[in-house]
């Protein structure tokens, strides 16, 4: 079997890239090791940018999106008893996020791969991906799929970044000594946009999924239990957290999906080796605190499918060897708004009294300056996409054409 | 001997309260353990914001300061062989900073003060405070001096903080790993604005005092020996770390003044106790990163002048009762910032690869959004003065009327 870009995963970014590059008229083939149902109910992130929505408009699989997508013009940030909203109206005219489940992106690539009949392979057992240098292939279940390129979009777990020769890649990690504990439960939301927690006690985030269903989370210790949180200490948690304002009391439903989720920040470089791409949570993890994930996932496919586009079309390879460099800059700046959000919002039990009245004071500061409110804004909205940049940190593609 | 206000230490704090006081017609008497030779002499901060060049000229002794200060409308950020300029004339429109050493301020307020026939003691001994709570007085060498209020503007090492019981102040502090060594030279700057250089081996900061005499420093361990530091070892280092640009040549000179000066973070709550006023390093202490020092003591000392006019006008205490909150806001905003300035620019060595990678993409940042450089611009040039806030970290003065 044969095609232009085998692709190692069927989440956001390996679905849109296949995509992307059928828009282009380049071939792929996407194989996926859990089922289509698992895919579609694996609950993950929901905020989109600005710049994801637009993509995804843009590639024609935005029609659901944009009628049940909740678009949100701010945020709240609600610490020492008072709420402060952030207005992305005011400090950053034109842009704004779509809480949209990121199964529900999920399922919408799917539904316009197969109608354009792609290949999606899903259960496929022992995926490997070989001779990246030079001639790529993928075997699965006893088949073997030729490409010109392999695409890695499997994510932080996946097999594509461990077939990387040792001593290419250099790994950037830092771990946080606190996780999130997150529910889905069917009540409507206790206020129209998203609050973003800060107490002793702990962070704790008030989102939603849709008109009918709340999406909640807990700063919890690193490693925590999910059996020590039956619902009633849930929710009685998330009221301490989230009920320290005048008048807003939460509304509370069924719990019916429940996860705990370590904070972690990945990045590996480059994101690329000979002709296997990286992209997505394979290449890079940011904590789930600024709502960065998938929208990196998609900022790294468009790079790609671009490179890949020009290689197709005049066999330049240029855009390639810089993929890596491309996608790096805008990695890393989501990666430290990452930071900036988890350490502005969250409790570190290895923070003193000093550490403790800085933070207060930087939030005093981000509610209090426009300029300050600002650069949270622009980067909770998506900055806006880059041109190419040089390939300085690119492993070379080898050679060839098409 | 009787005064209104007693006021330890002959620094910019305790001088400038003694002349804005005068201004409004209360009396004082400064006490200043060291002579007035050493005070003229002590060399410290030389970066006035905007609203302390305003306060100066309001208040009469702003001439010289106009006269012989340098406006400077921007600084430079150096970083990974680019320099990159924070522009405040585009930034934060009308809003510069002066260059003008602290020491020629000292010189200014002891000429106004003599001139008007105010009552400074130079080189007396055994100051001790007394009677916080009521009554208070101040001895000397053998001396007494009553008064209804007593400053402490005598730094962080003064004995007016120690003075308050125990269990009163709240010490909030943070050491720095690093210290910085401080040079004077005789030769002419060798760029027209203040340089702050971010390097692996370190931070170092090109700047200046006058036409003639150039300032700089360099990020050495805390705990550096200064015998280890002879003058072709300081000019090596400061080449290595600021020689980094394309056509930048740095010109050396005789080194006239050097001195190592660790780098601290410390604040007291509350600011006061009884009928006793800390202001300036007395009750904080920020690292010099942020050029904030000086220009926090002239912050303090302005809120405590408007206070002390209003008892002396109708009796009114709600204002001092409100002087530690007032200051307070603005304490923690400099001290944030000159952690966020510490932070960005130096180097760590417990920084993994990471978290260096990290501070590279928040410089990126900071040199590439309009938003994210104005944040450093209007925290440099200095915040606009607030009006006072509620009382509510205040220690009670203790009632009476003048």
């Amino acid at each position: 079997m044969r095609t232009q870009v085998g692709i190692i995963g069927a989440g956001p970014a390996g679905l849109l890239l296949s995509h992307l590059l059928h828009l282009r008229g380049i071939s792929s083939v996407v194989l996926e090791r859990r089922s289509r149902e698992y895919v579609e109910r694996r609950v993950r992130a929901g905020v989109l940018e600005q710049g994801t929505v637009d993509t995804l408009v843009e590639a024609g699989v935005g029609e659901r999106l944009l009628r049940e997508g909740l678009p949100h013009s701010g945020i709240e940030l609600r610490y020492g008893g008072a709420g402060h909203r952030i207005p992305f109206e005011k400090l950053v005219p034109g842009r704004a996020i779509t809480v949209y489940g990121q199964q529900e992106v999920v399922k919408d690539l799917i539904a316009a791969r197969l109608a354009a009949g792609g290949d999606i392979r899903f259960d496929v057992d022992d995926v490997a991906v070989h001779s990246l240098e030079d001639a790529p292939y993928v075997t699965f279940g006893g088949q073997r799929l030729d490409c010109d390129v392999i695409a890695g979009c499997d994510g932080f777990h996946g097999i594509s970044r461990p077939a990387v020769p040792d001593g290419v890649l250099t790994a950037y990690e830092r771990e946080y000594p606190f996780a999130w504990l997150g529910i889905l439960a069917r009540v409507a939301p206790s206020a129209e946009e998203l609050i973003y927690a800060q107490t002793e006690r702990g962070f704790a985030l008030h989102s939603m999924r849709s008109p009918e269903i709340s999406r909640f989370y807990l700063q919890v210790p690193a490693g925590e239990d999910l059996a020590a949180w039956p619902d009633e200490r849930i929710w009685a948690e998330l009221k301490t957290r989230l009920e320290t304002v005048p008048g807003f009391t939460l509304a509370t439903g069924e719990i019916f999906e429940k996860g705990i989720t370590p904070l972690r920040s990945f990045v590996t470089e480059p994101m690329q080796y000979g002709r296997l791409f990286l992209a997505g949570d394979a290449a890079h993890i940011v904590p789930p605190t600024g709502a960065k994930g998938m929208n990196l996932a998609v900022a790294d496919v468009r790079v790609l499918t671009d490179a890949l586009a020009r290689f197709y079309a005049d066999g330049s390879t240029e855009p390639l060897d810089g993929y890596s460099a491309a996608c790096l800059k805008r990695v890393w700046r989501a990666q430290h708004f990452s930071w900036w959000m988890t350490t502005l919002l969250h409790t570190f039990d290895s923070d003193d009294a000093y550490a403790r009245r800085l933070q207060t004071s930087y939030l005093d500061y981000v509610t209090s300056s426009e300029a300050a409110a600002t650069t949270l804004a622009e980067n909770y909205v998506g900055l806006p996409y880059d041109a190419p940049v040089p390939a300085e940190h690119a492993v070379p593609f080898s050679g060839g054409t098409p």
